[in-house]
């Protein structure tokens, strides 16, 4: 049960990558011949769910065969799943045990923030170990930090038992300033939550100076991660928003620390479809396209911090 | 597909109570011949979460048919269901379903809050029409603000549908200050989230002047309510934090409009285990505390506003 963040810390090394691989299946994006194996009818049609969700899982054990050499970590995005109803869940389940099967850590983007004994069953089910849920095969989970301290403590105190938490801080869509960016005593509530997440991550940090209580902040906002980077010195950056969101990887000089550490970059679409509108077989479209995303990332990474 | 707003103020109205009843299922305090008579085995043993959530939809259905006639809704919160997987997120649907054939709205406390393609997941899931989902048997869900407008626009959306929302505005819980009490330009950053919601739901209102994009405000903050009301005359407030958390009903009384209307008043565990340490049928003593809940209630509401 060693610290999230030095296991993280030591697949980076190791695999000479710091890209994560999102999991955001949306069913008529899939490659037309796994739909044509499942065979999914229309939306609405009973039994629709059971087969989107087969098909679902079908393509994402392709792409996990496919990025595991160049991925440190899949973050399956629990809303794609949800929506399936119950055997969406069972395939969330079921893909992130495969991912783990190939050497792949998992980060659940769950988003969950609830209070009291909620909290308690969320961070149970979700990084718990009861056998048929998440928990045995999650290794952290995204949190949003609306409601403070006491909703987020049942998963701060999983940190001792190897798990990690990505809290989020300045988010890469579009509205994100209407709450983030709000003025609070001349400076932005954004920074405010950072100097939070240091005071609740203090006691959790692992071997290798890193924190598993970790924060997201968006590769759509490069001029804040400098500011978020200096609140949280030891703390993991999950960065989404690289890629199909549209940040490149130059801009992400300022969210890694000394020796190129403390960061993943998730990158969803660009790696998941990449096999759209070309020929041959998909599997091979999408490990080149995460191939060649490690490749970008491990430049900038390589020569920052 | 009448508005959700219009739906919930009639059925006020016509039940004469604002009680909502919250499902937030513990294994380990539910009756124990509902245990006995599935058989629960030790948690993490196999088979688990299958019994668990069995014994959960017996309890669930039975607490349904006690509060029926004194309550207006159901609030089943997803934390307490995904904690058992996807048996879990069957039994939420299955929950669900029984609520609504018994002539209750159901609200789902999911308290979601994601962007882009992922947000559009979750309204479909949650409050779309695909069979086996959530979505055709819910009536409206909670959300969190922290993302901003991008992140609940798919959710507004389903207002025109017939469908509402709860965004958190100040929740019940002691660390709520952390965020949500912020001071930004001379006010907390919860009246700031409430007149964002004010801007975010004008078009939604209902036929009868209440809007069905509302607000979560915990009763245990009386003195903001009056505040967040001010920004929201028109709102529905979900008021949680009644009862088991401490809030009192003669606290209520600054959240109502004219005539004792825009409010409904969750009750979870001061309900569900009413029968805790007491003879007789358990089903008895879960109606009996949401008969007295609501009379509670009654007493505020129509005195207020």
């Amino acid at each position: 049960l060693q610290n999230f963040a030095d296991r993280l810390d030591l697949s980076i090394q190791e695999k000479k990558s710091c890209l994560v691989v999102g999991l955001d299946p949306v069913l008529d994006r899939l490659p037309p011949e796994v739909l044509y194996e499942v065979g999914v009818p229309n939306a609405g049609e009973p039994g629709w769910t059971a087969r989107a969700a087969s098909a679902t899982g079908i393509f994402l054990r392709g792409v996990i065969d496919a990025v595991a050499p160049h991925a440190v970590a899949v973050k399956p995005n629990a809303g794609f799943f949800e929506r399936f109803g119950a055997v969406g869940w069972d395939c969330l389940r079921q893909v992130s045990e495969y991912a783990a099967k190939q050497g792949l850590l998992v980060i659940c983007d769950a988003k969950r923030g609830d209070i009291g004994n909620t909290a308690a069953a969320y961070a149970e089910g979700l990084l718990g170990d009861t056998p048929d849920t998440l928990g045995p095969v999650t290794d952290a989970v995204t949190l949003n930090p609306y409601l403070g301290e006491d909703s987020l403590r049942p998963f701060i105190d999983r940190c001792s038992a190897g798990k990690g938490l990505f809290l989020l801080v300045r988010t890469s869509n579009p509205s994100a300033a209407d709450l983030q960016e709000l003025d609070v005593g001349g400076e932005p509530l954004y920074l405010k939550v950072a100097r939070l997440v240091e005071k609740w991550g203090a006691g959790s940090r692992g071997e290798r100076g890193l924190n598993p209580v970790g924060v997201v902040v968006g590769a759509t906002a490069p001029e804040q991660a400098a500011a978020v980077r200096k609140e949280l010195p030891e703390a993991f950056f999950l960065v989404p928003g690289y890629g199909a969101q549209g940040g490149g990887a130059q801009e992400l000089a300022p969210f890694f620390i000394e020796g190129g550490r403390g960061v993943v970059v998730n990158s969803s679409r660009s790696v998941l479809y990449a096999f759209d509108g070309k020929e041959g077989d998909w599997r091979e479209a999408v490990g080149e396209a995460a191939s060649s995303a490690r490749e970008d990332l491990e430049t900038v990474r390589t020569q920052s911090g």
